[in-house]
């Protein structure tokens, strides 16, 4: 396990020239080495201030004017001594003041080590530690309101009642344990087998969140499929149209666009493997299937267009369609037929969502946009439901509903009491590893590798 | 020219996903604005203490848990009332921050405003403002402490001292004025003009030291070029080996390399068009000279590469240097004798800087990277003279000195005192464009459009 003895410091701004970043100490000697290379006396200072003064390196050099605030003990973001200098947002800056903070004793914390601290000292759980990550990487309103709310300790105070219906389950098993040797008729049985399907139940729902929540956090990978001169392009345009507007956002932000993106009602849809669309190759690309392969197995939802003014053209998806239910059952299909400018007869499919648009015209687009959220959201409340978005927790969750099952099984088999109990114990073992009350350091090195440095 | 009566806010960070950006809010409703936002009451908080709470929309929906910190008038960069509101480094988070700020009154600052309010509220003069961005684009120890220096009004001081010895001057012109009806023999022309012969020479030295000041801020760019197999590879890689152990720097910021750059004794060089010589192109390449034409227009330094294991082969790179520096005289050239290891008899060149090197055994490499450096330094003091380095400031200052020698000449041929006073006027204008005691609008506009947002 990493040494939490240390006062450990990193830029915790991103890199990068902007006005101001932010470097931070975090540690029982935080004050200390800061005051060692600042122009005023910090030790005095109460805690939430900051300090306008010189920063200067251990040869004494200026560095920077810089502004410094400074937490105590037990009243910062990880439970100890902190200090942020909040100094020019220049690399060589930055560099200079690093490595006085390392000649004065400093050393540079480990990926996720701020907050690994602060779960260490109890300022916040497992699961809450886990949402700063989320959060930061969050890009859709409902991934940031699932992420929020889990930081926000939604999620843990639901576990909290989970395992204290667990603890209420236990309690009845060991009080019919008490009173299984005289033989005597157990008055609660039924409310002990309604307890376990209710709990049985809660997980069960919590786990098949997940479906949505890690669609929701990492956005829902589609595809778009057609013949060439179906207007795969022109839809794509009609689907980014406005977003590009609201991405350009006002922040200035910018990034490497690898797949186009789309947020609609607040849930990310990136669509892959646009570029071929974009630079306008479906007009010399084969039939789709062949070449649509390597992006229908990426998708989570394919999007088979058809160009409705073409005989038998919407015939031809449909049977296509049906071919790629066959091979991944998985996928889920929306049927698109374009053109619906140029063709006078209304079309109705049964097997598959379907959807007439017209992508020049810009017709049926809203209506398309509803399919692909309703494709995702399925029976969920979104903003009052608990979604588990977190890999690891939904792991957890399937192991704690197994241990439970197996409990059940052994309550209404009449196995032993000691089973019942070792099941049970599991199930809470299982439960308290996504907050953390069990936990094994492989596990938090795990965790917290994965968040960057500064955080 | 811009309202300053607005509050403006932008995002201060650097763009991208870290554990924490700060967005800064600066005008006379900064508190108010950021308190309709906030969970606690800003408004009885004293400046320079920060609060931790909840940030929510103007649709009361949580945002992001943040820490602000207020500033009151007169004490804060900006010299106006401020908040600063440190929140997840995610670029979802940031855009509805801003969003929110300006559903509540604020707008989005222009390039450099929160500098250019600084400067309007007399928080600093036009040549700090400006070492600002210098401060933060500062790339090597030297840029550093110049923009740093001119940030402390180190220049600006010097450039007081100077205005006052011009107003000294100019007293004893309109003194000698007084008395030339009188045809009295003036007691002090000796020293007045003594007096003039000084200002020129100080501003002389100033507006001198701009190639200097020019080339550490922009770093100098070298061009090696030499026949096919004189050793431009190994060169290069025993240039950068050392700097590039020192580049993969503590803080971890990574950076799109276009040319390679080394920085000896605190100034950068730029070693420019280097592809091909790191993709091994000069084994196939042809003679040089064509093809480094290129290169060298673009170079200050040109290193003409010589293996003098070959004979006759220094002979050809002399006249060569002599060809460039007929057709650039500006240039400053270096001849390098590489492959030292394979030849026995020792050399010395008269027309141009040379030494001698074994670029594979690392012999005679800290050598060219003194002269390299000494090409640049020239006489001046980086650490204790001013160097300027703002290609603004230097044509203020040859404006001045201009003025100047008009002056000077017509107290000399004694042209009426008039016109030396117009003179002394104009030079005293010209000084006073490089601290902004003269501004115009167009040039604040300019000055400030090359900030970038948030500063």
């Amino acid at each position: 396990m990493i040494n939490t003895q240390d006062t450990i410091c990193a830029l915790a701004t991103p890199n990068g020239v902007g006005a101001i970043a932010i470097i931070r100490l975090s540690g029982a000697d935080s004050k200390e080495i800061a005051n060692r290379c600042f122009s005023k006396d910090l030790l005095t200072k109460k805690s939430h201030t900051c300090h306008f003064g010189n920063f200067v390196s251990i040869q004494d050099e200026l560095i920077d004017e810089v502004l410094l605030t400074v937490f105590d003990h037990g009243k910062s973001f990880t439970g100890e001594e902190s200090v942020e200098i909040s100094c020019h947002a220049s690399p060589f800056i930055q560099k200079k003041i690093l490595e006085t903070l390392l000649n004065n004793g400093a050393r540079i914390a480990e990926p996720g080590e701020f907050t690994m601290r602060a779960f260490a000292n109890g300022k916040m759980d497992l699961s809450q530690a886990e949402a700063v990550a989320d959060l930061i990487a969050s890009q859709s309103r409902n991934a940031h309101n699932i992420a929020l709310k889990q930081l926000k300790g939604g999620f843990s105070n639901e576990l909290k009642d989970l395992r204290e219906k667990l603890i209420h389950f236990a309690s009845l098993v060991e009080l019919e344990l008490d009173f299984a040797e005289e033989d005597v008729e157990f008055a609660d049985r039924k409310e002990l087998n309604q307890l376990v399907d209710d709990v049985i139940k809660y997980i069960t729902r919590l786990a098949q969140s997940f479906e949505l929540g890690n669609a929701i956090k990492n956005g829902v990978p589609v595809a778009i499929v057609g013949a060439p001169n179906t207007g795969k392009s022109t839809l794509l345009n009609q689907l980014l149209g406005e977003d590009r507007a609201i991405v350009s956002d006002i922040a200035g932000t910018t990034r490497d666009v690898i797949e186009e993106e789309l947020t609609i009602d607040g849930i990310q849809f990136r669509l892959i493997d646009t570029a071929g669309i974009r630079e306008g190759a479906e007009t010399i690309e084969a039939m789709g299937i062949e070449r649509s392969r390597a992006k229908i197995v990426q998708a989570s939802i394919v999007m088979c267009l058809a160009d409705i003014s073409i005989e038998n053209n919407l015939e031809e998806v449909i049977n296509w369609s049906k071919e790629i239910r066959a091979s991944h059952p998985e996928k889920k299909i929306i049927i698109v037929g374009n053109k619906s400018d140029l063709s006078q007869k209304s079309t109705e499919i049964n097997d598959f969502p379907f959807v007439s648009i017209s992508a020049k015209k810009g017709e049926g687009i809203d209506e398309l946009k509803e399919i692909l959220v309703s494709t995702v959201i399925s029976d969920f409340d979104i903003v009052n439901e608990t979604i588990v978005s977190n890999v690891r927790h939904y792991n957890a969750l399937l192991k704690t509903k197994e241990d439970l099952e197996k409990a059940k099984f052994a309550l209404e088999t009449n196995v032993t009491g000691d089973f019942v109990a070792l099941d049970l114990r599991q199930a809470m073992y299982h439960l308290g590893t996504i907050t953390g009350q069990i936990s094994e350091d492989d596990l938090l090195a795990n965790i917290f590798a994965k968040f960057c440095i500064g955080k």
